[in-house]
C-alpha cells in the first residue's frame, strides 16, 4: 500500500554551494525537524533490503524543480534575466529593437511594458536570444553570462544562489543510490550549460522546456541548430509528461515549490509503493524571499490548498481497490488522512 | 586532432544472451580480427588517463540502433509483427476491421496488400495497437507477447534473436565505464518494455519513436494516456537530435547497421578528440540474412558508398581549421583517407 508522505515545510537559508556533508547528519542545514525526520525516514525505509518498502537502486529516482526549488527564482526567473542581458548584448546587430516591443521595454527598463507584452513578447524575448546556434555555442554563451552577471539585491553569480539544504538533499539520496534529475520549466539547454558543475547533475538527467532543434551538415561539418520554435513546455501537465519521455519509469520522490509542480507531485506521490512528495514554502523573506499565493513567479496556492485533498483522494482510490469498489465511489468512512512518517 | 575510425565489418553469429565474458578476452565471439582490434584500441585510448586520448567517463557515452544492429530486424521489424499479432487479439472489439484495409490485409495474411498500403497504413496500424493505454498497460502488453510470440524461421522468443558479440561489446564497453544507450528507429515504449533484461539497458537510455503522451487523473488517479499522434520520429537525421534531447551531449562512439544510422554515425564521428564508428554489414544469409543495398529492411546503400567520403570530408574540415582555411575551401593535397587504427 501506497504511503503518501506530503509535506510543506517551511524553508530557509540561502548560502553557497560546496559545503562538505557531515557523516553524521546528512541534512545540517535543515532547521526544519519534522521535514528532516521524514526524509530520513523514507530514505532508510527505501534503501532497507530487509524492510517491506524497500526499493531496487534502479528504481530510486528523485525529481526536482529547479526555479524556486534548487536556485532562487526571485525578483525574477534568472533565465528572463540572461535573456534580458542578450538582448543589450545583441543591440547592435538589431536596430529595428529600439523602436519594437518587447525589445524597446528592455532598452528602457519599462518591466511593466514588459510585463504588457504578455506570453507573446517573452516568447519573442526567448527566440531573439536562445534560438539560430547550435547547442555548444548557445551553452558557451550561458556560461559566459553566469561568469559575469551578478544578482541584483545580494551581488553574487547567479550559481552561488542554491539553497544549502537542497544541496545537501541532491548529495544525500545519491549517496543512498538515488538518480537525481531537474524537471524545470525553464530551457532544458539554458540548465545543461550549468547543473553538473552547480548541482553534479549530469545533462542526460536534466528534463526541461526545449526549442526544436535541427539536424544539418554545414561547411562539411555536422551539426544541430536550434530553431525559433516550441517544441515542449515542461511546466504543470507538462512535468508528468516530460519525466516519462526522458526516464521512461515513475519517480519515487519530488520536490517542488510552486503550483507548476502540483502534476509532478500529485503523479509522483500516487504510484505504488514507498513514495515522497515535499513542497518547499518560501517563507523567509528577511534571509531570502517571501512569497506564495499572490506572488507572480513561483505561486503556491493549489498546493497549499489541495495538497492534503490530493492525498486524500488517492488513499480512498486504493482503499477502493483493496475493497473492490468502483472508482469515484465515496467511502465510509473516509480513511484517515494524517498518519504517522513511517 | 579527431581520430574517425569508420568501419564497414563482416557479420556473424546469432546466440542467445547471457555468456559470461572472459576476462582475458573481452570480445570472444568476435571473429572478425581487424575490427576487434580496431574496438579494444579505441577503448584502451579513451580510458587511459596518461593518453593524450582520455575521455572522462561522464563523456564516454556509446549509442546503438536496436533492428539489426543489437537485435535481427528480418524478416520484418519485430515490432511490425508485434502490431500485426495485436491486430489479431483486437479483433473481436472492431468488427469493422474486417472489412476496412490494412486491418483485412492483416487479417488474410497479405503482406501484399499490407506493402500496398504504404506509410499510412502502417501508421494506422501501430495507431490502432499502440496507443489508448497507459505506458504499464502497453509494457505489460509488449512482455506479454514476447513471452509467447515465436520467430517464424527461428522459432524462439524474439529476445533470443540477439547478436551475441554486439552483447559482449556492450557489456565490455559498460566495464570500461561507457554508458550505452539504444537510439531506435522503433517505439521507444517497445523497447523500453524489455531492454533493461535483455541488453542491462535500462529504460532512460532507450532513445527512440514515440507517439504523444497526455496527463490526466482518471477516476482520482494520476496517470499518463499514449494518444494517436507522433511525437517524434527518431530516424535518419532525427537520431542525432533524439539523442540530443535525451542526452544533451555527443557521444563519442556509434554502432549501427543501415542507412537509417547515416547521420548518427556521421555526427558522432565528426566531434573532437577520439571517436568510434562501426557499421555492422549483414553477409551471413546462412546463419542470419545477408542483405544491405536492396533490402526492404534495413538497406545499407549511403553508408557502403558515402562512409569514406564523409570521413575525408570531415578530416579536410579539421585540416582546414588547423591551417585556418575557411570552410568549403578544398585542400591540395588532400589529406591521407586511410590511417593505421589507433
Amino acid at each position: 500500500m501506497t504511503r503518501i508522505v506530503r509535506l510543506v515545510i517551511a524553508f530557509a537559508v540561502l548560502i553557497a554551494a560546496g559545503t562538505a556533508i557531515a557523516q553524521s547528519d546528512p541534512l545540517p542545514s535543515w532547521n526544519e525537524h519534522a521535514a528532516k525526520g521524514r526524509i530520513v525516514a523514507f530514505v532508510r525505509a527505501v534503501t532497507d533490503p530487509a524492510g517491506k518498502d524497500y526499493v531496487p537502486p534502479g528504481d530510486r529516482i528523485a525529481v526536482f524543480d529547479n526555479d524556486g526549488a534548487l536556485w532562487s527564482e526571485q525578483p525574477a526567473y534568472f533565465q528572463l534575466l540572461f535573456a534580458i542581458d542578450r538582448v543589450k548584448a545583441l543591440a547592435p546587430k538589431h536596430p529595428e529593437w529600439k523602436t519594437t516591443q518587447p525589445f524597446k521595454a528592455v532598452f528602457e527598463g519599462d518591466m511593466k511594458a514588459l510585463a504588457a507584452s504578455g506570453e507573446k513578447g517573452l516568447l519573442q524575448l526567448i527566440m531573439a536570444t536562445h534560438a539560430g546556434n547550435t547547442p555548444e555555442e548557445f551553452q558557451a554563451t550561458v556560461k559566459g553570462w553566469l561568469a559575469t552577471a551578478r544578482h541584483p539585491r545580494f551581488k553574487r553569480p547567479y550559481t552561488e544562489l542554491v539553497y544549502q539544504p537542497m544541496l545537501e538533499l541532491l548529495a544525500y539520496l545519491r549517496a543512498s543510490g538515488f538518480k537525481t534529475y531537474i524537471v524545470s520549466g525553464g530551457g532544458i539547454e539554458f540548465v545543461r550549460a550549468w547543473s553538473e558543475a552547480v548541482y553534479g547533475i549530469p545533462p542526460e538527467q536534466v528534463v526541461g522546456s526545449s526549442i526544436k532543434t535541427k539536424y544539418e551538415v554545414r561547411g562539411g561539418m555536422p551539426t544541430l541548430v536550434r530553431l525559433a520554435e516550441i517544441d515542449f513546455i515542461d511546466d504543470k501537465a507538462g512535468k508528468p509528461v516530460g519525466i516519462h519521455r526522458h526516464i521512461g519509469r515513475r519517480p519515487i520522490a519530488a520536490f517542488g515549490n510552486s503550483d507548476g509542480d502540483f502534476q509532478m507531485l500529485e503523479w509522483v506521490t500516487a504510484g505504488p509503493g514507498a513514495r515522497f512528495g515535499l513542497i518547499l514554502h518560501h517563507d523567509d523573506a528577511e534571509r531570502e524571499y517571501g512569497y506564495d499565493r499572490k506572488s507572480h513567479i513561483g505561486r503556491l496556492e493549489r498546493g497549499l490548498d489541495e495538497g492534503a485533498a490530493a492525498r486524500l483522494d488517492h488513499r480512498q482510490h486504493e482503499t477502493r481497490l483493496a475493497h473492490g469498489l468502483p472508482a469515484g465511489q465515496p467511502l465510509t468512512p473516509p480513511p484517515r488522512v494524517e498518519r504517522p512518517s513511517s
